[in-house]
């Protein structure tokens, strides 16, 4: 890891927060690069050309090959550390709860704190307001579904603090900043506290 | 791998497939427990409480362990061997590509397929049927990113076969099912019959 790496991204982004709190927790230094994907700065010819086609931050760039996809990127930076599970099956059990972020999690509780904190409500589409409902109730299932694992549990994979927490933790935790009430989880409400608590611990406006 | 694994699916699904295929590419024995999802069978008290808190379907169990969501659950049957690269970024581009999967292409091409071949266009609901044209738009740009990827590239990630492959394999080869339509992207259909002619490889209904 001697090359410098590069973190093309948008800071309120939570995706690219993951990849920030990863780099911090590991004292990796990452160089980042802003984009202001509601001017879209990501969509134009040079991004999709040159960063990545897909059109989307965060994209980790290492050396001369770039890497989007927020999990992937974590992964990269961390397996062999800490953060990362030896067990097979834990480490396995780490990238079940990262794809259930990215499916369940992210395209609700991500979006909703978008459409409602970013864009504005005034500004959605007739068609994202038409979502507006059924996301509010799967992102809510989300987080039952995570408050049900912590009630006993300090962690979601392998006993310990791992890839899983940060990538779950990202959104989760200004999850209120798209209408969800958080004080409803409590057990994520304490794993939100030992998340933040972590040696190396970074906030999204750090 | 002495214990038996049980894999609890529901044939038709891609998610179910992938695992099949996974396994029976490394000619791994896994014992097969089927659920009706258009009947609930995933959604019943006994299936949240023992198999997967989620309700959802693939779920691998490993002794008495339960391992949710497809892409992880390959991904436990498959370190070690020639389906995972071990170079480190080739490995995080091989888990990208299968972020990727979930959230771009799966909750668009494979949603459209399980609503038009299984539920059926009459029984869409009204939100449903809102979300065609977007998903439509969604799907097609993930088989456009995917096509001019392969156009002068054999496979996803490392140079060589996959788990890649086989994630972005499961829904593609049959989203036609979906209405999309194959032939608009020939790169792609390039690459489904190399992916048809690995050794050990089984079809969706094998």
């Amino acid at each position: 890891m001697t090359s410098p790496m590069i973190l093309h991204e948008y800071t309120a982004s939570g995706n690219c927060y993951k990849i920030r709190l990863t780099a911090a927790l590991l004292g990796l230094p990452v160089e980042r690069r802003e984009y202001d994907i509601l001017k879209g700065e990501t969509r134009t010819p040079e991004f999709l050309h040159e960063v990545n086609a897909n059109g989307r931050i965060p994209v980790l760039q290492i050396g001369e090959r770039f890497l989007p996809e927020s999990s992937a990127a974590c992964f990269y930076l961390a397996e062999g550390t800490r953060l990362v599970p030896e067990d097979r099956f834990d480490k396995a059990d780490m990238l079940r709860w990262m794809f259930f972020e990215q499916y369940n999690h992210e395209p609700n509780v991500a979006t909703l704190r978008f459409w409602l904190a970013y864009v504005g409500e005034e500004r959605l589409s007739e068609a994202q307001k038409a979502q507006v409902g059924a996301k509010r109730a799967a992102g809510d299932a989300a987080l039952k579904l995570m408050d049900e694992h912590l009630a006993d549990q300090d962690w979601f994979a392998g006993g310990r603090f791992s890839l899983a927490d940060i990538a779950l933790y990202a959104y989760t935790h200004v999850a209120e900043e798209g209408g969800f009430d958080l004080a409803a989880y409590p057990a994520v409400g304490r794993w939100l506290a030992r998340v933040a608590a972590a040696p190396g611990y970074i906030g999204i406006d750090a």
